[in-house]
């Protein structure tokens, strides 16, 4: 490190210092007196075409307001239809009838706080519970479909159900406290098309309903009036800025950050090293900075799904998963949401998955790294420079109950708890730079329960929207079940739609 | 839970959903255009008179700019006044060199990294080390007194020293990678009346320079040219609204949000229940807020001090510290911020100290309640719902090496090492609800190393500034030594002040 001056109050000091304040710098927001005039205009000004967006658009559209959606990217759709396309819906489903799962809204609502943490907003997720089963309809009347099929598997990459458990809901403690039911809904598809599916029926529907979705239209800024009011966007469209008026108001619906390397690096660091940075490549935090523009307040920036998918198979689930101290910390058959945001920032991005031959993974999973491979579990703990003995201990113990088929420690399932005694014995690393974990932003702007925009003095600001992962909503972290961002999505965006059209211009 | 309609998109359900934005609603921030006139002015207005605040207000008068400093309080000095008052220096400071300590600022630069964690601001800690000795050469310049007294305690409450090693730099792992040096420097007083000693000297030197301190006014909203640059600040004094010109600039240095629950229940869910809601009254987020509502970007906002005061006395540091496992997680001699913020923040705010006759705290200690007393660890165990026999291998495994003075898994200093063998046994609680924790929040807005207010889309805001707990400085999570709050905020204080007075008006 070179030794620099003591003092720094000279005007080339300055400059070194790091004084950047000459540049030339762009508003946060345009005011309205400031903008050239209007070239094009709507009711309701929808940006994104994610299920947040297009939710919006549609319930705008119903509510008779004329309506534009303005897509970054040049096909709309957004990260939900790279997604599953899983909607975690309860209550007592038409889908959960049919296929003899018992479900009250009340379940769904005690299971999503017991499991959801300091940040859950328990207002958010009282309301989504209540209204469960008329979102459902509202999903099925706009061409969702669902298949009358199960899955009791974990995940269903590989299994064209619509049904199943998405969530931790049969893992101790919750299994002993709210009564399980499989929420997750998806419209039929292997390999992670639900989601495709489920966007095509939602952008079809927003079709025959004559909404105009305009792609390759970056929006930069809102513009205000002189009270606040959002007046409209400040668009950039074939390189030429444009304004966009809104006359009665503007969803911002434009994805989270996770591409956004500068955001990421400064909101979210402990997601910012994962491989798998999950979404469509308009995630850049427009909407977010956008709202931040004319001070709206921002929630759980930190926060994100951090999945470290180790199943499928689930077989490796009998294995046990262990900190930097060679301690277990959480059950290895909870949701792969809560395995990876457990190691990623409760466990300081490290730890391993301990299997021996009777569950190790039936090939190289390019998911898992090994790590290690010994012939009994004193060499493995040495080559991870474990203390000596602390893995021994961890897997004594663990070895101990699992011959009885418990696990006092954590409580794993039974169906997963066998003793680790058939060598080899291997350590696969789940550590953030080795293990793939797949990640997205949850933080984003506060909204009502309404999806009106929060600015930071606890007012909603006229005029302005959001849904999907540019609010903050009901995903937060650790993340629970799959389907809640989806669901959050579709579910708050269809009522920030139908806010934003019901307002007086 | 009562059941409710399935559809909400009647007029009366926007109201029941809670649709609020026909209420009267402020802007965020203010258009010049829109304000009657100015009824005071001066170069630079800095908003708050803490360390971060005076700081800036001294060097910005030194560099001839006319200053004002609006404080909302009936008096000044901020929480720095209720502070220990330590600043974190180093690099071979004179106090350092007078006591027989060497110390390099790459060593300094090298722990504050080593122990950062993901959120430290290398930008940031690279230059407050380069520039540590001249930052003590300021503070003494400014009135500030230390003597040639060391301390070897973790804590100064009853000792008048002036030096100490106020951070883990004497623990594992970092006694290992880099050598330890005290670098906690403080105005000799008990009773933590540090932080009064050290800004009645600053403020007695903003007194020497005529610098007004204007108390009772408190700061609304910040105003804006329609470029985007600050104009000046909206206040109200006496119930009336006035507005103050900053002809170059404005310092944020209004301090962090812990006495605003609501803020603190949104951004710091953790730091929320904790019994010790650390901080001058004036700590409502007014700062963070008027720079938000520029479009100004903030950062780490779950963030905070989390203090978990376990020593003194030290001797309790031979106990053994578990979660809610039983495991241990930390070494208990780490320093106490460390300590607060692993519990809290790691282990969901659970987590116990077992101790035996040996180390037992010698009366009852209001900062921890004892949560069980047995013969036998096994006995302790199952008053504590332990899994069977968990405890019991926490402490065996944990006794077998201190006999020996080792402590394998986690590093605790020998002098803190002996097997827990001499009944009673007790458990302290350290839960979140039971426990005293002391917390701050440390989240705040972007500045650049010139203390430059940044806004979301990454450029700077001309002619705003701000500094100490108001901006996102060096101190993030986990909080790794006394000293970097104060230190943060009296630096970039300093270059805020100093870099508003120079901005051509």
């Amino acid at each position: 490190m070179k030794q620099t001056r003591r003092g720094f109050l000279t005007g080339a000091g300055l400059a070194a210092a790091g004084v950047t304040a000459l540049r030339s710098t762009p508003t946060a927001a345009l005011d309205r007196r400031d903008v050239p005039g209007w070239d094009d205009e709507a009711d309701v000004v929808v940006v994104g075409s994610g299920a947040g967006g297009i939710s919006a658009a549609i319930e705008a559209r119903r509510a008779t307001a004329d309506v534009q959606v303005l897509e970054l990217f040049h096909i709309p759709g957004g990260s939900s239809s790279l997604s599953g396309g899983v909607c975690y819906m309860g209550g007592g489903t038409p889908l959960q009838k049919a296929l003899g799962f018992e479900d009250t809204p009340e379940d769904m609502y005690r299971y999503l706080i017991e499991a959801g943490g300091p940040y859950a907003p328990a207002d958010k997720i009282r309301l989504y519970c209540e209204e469960s089963l008329g979102h459902y309809d509202w999903l099925v009347g706009n061409g969702v479909e669902y298949a009358r099929v199960y899955s009791d598997e974990k995940e269903l990459a590989h299994h064209a159900a619509s049904l199943y458990h998405s969530g931790s809901e049969r893992n101790y403690p919750y299994r002993d406290r709210v009564r399980p039911a499989p929420r997750g809904h998806v419209p039929p598809a292997t390999n992670m098309m639900g989601g495709q599916r489920l966007m095509a029926s939602l952008l079809a529907s927003a079709e025959r309903l004559g909404i105009p979705v305009r792609t390759r239209v970056a929006c930069e800024r809102l513009v205000t009036e002189s009270d606040g009011t959002i007046a409209g966007v400040a668009v950039r469209e074939n390189g030429v800025r444009r304004h966009v008026r809104a006359r009665r108001g503007v969803v911002l619906a434009a994805g989270g950050f996770i591409h956004n390397p500068e955001m990421l690096k400064r909101h979210a660091p402990e997601l910012y090293p994962c491989s798998g940075h999950w979404g469509r490549a308009g995630d850049l935090g427009m909407g977010i900075r956008m709202g931040m523009g004319v001070g709206a307040n921002v929630l759980r920036m930190h926060h994100g799904f951090a999945v470290l998918p180790l199943y499928p198979p689930e077989n490796v689930l009998k294995g046990v998963a262990v900190n930097r101290l060679g301690q277990r910390c959480i059950a290895e058959d909870a949701y792969y949401g809560a395995i990876g945001h457990e190691f990623l920032y409760n466990q300081g991005g490290r730890g391993w998955l301990i299997v021996d031959a009777s569950c190790d993974y039936p090939g190289p999973d390019a998911r898992v790294v090994m790590a290690a491979l010994a012939g009994d579990i004193t060499a493995l703990g040495r080559a991870l420079g474990f203390a000596p003995g602390a893995l021994e201990a961890t897997i004594d113990y663990y070895n101990a109950h699992a011959r009885e088929g418990r696990d006092p420690l954590l409580g794993k399932s039974a169906a997963f708890l066998a003793p680790l005694e058939r060598p080899p014995f291997k350590a696969y690393d789940l550590g953030v730079e080795k293990a793939f974990y797949s990640v997205h932003t949850f933080g984003g702007l506060e909204t009502t329960l309404a999806g009106e925009v929060v600015n930071v003095w606890g007012d909603t600001i006229p005029g302005l929207y959001a849904a999907g992962r540019t609010s903050a909503g009901i995903p937060a972290a650790p993340y629970h079940a799959s389907g809640l961002s989806i669901g959050d999505s579709t579910f708050f965006g269809r009522r920030a739609g139908a806010v934003a059209a019901a307002r007086k211009a």
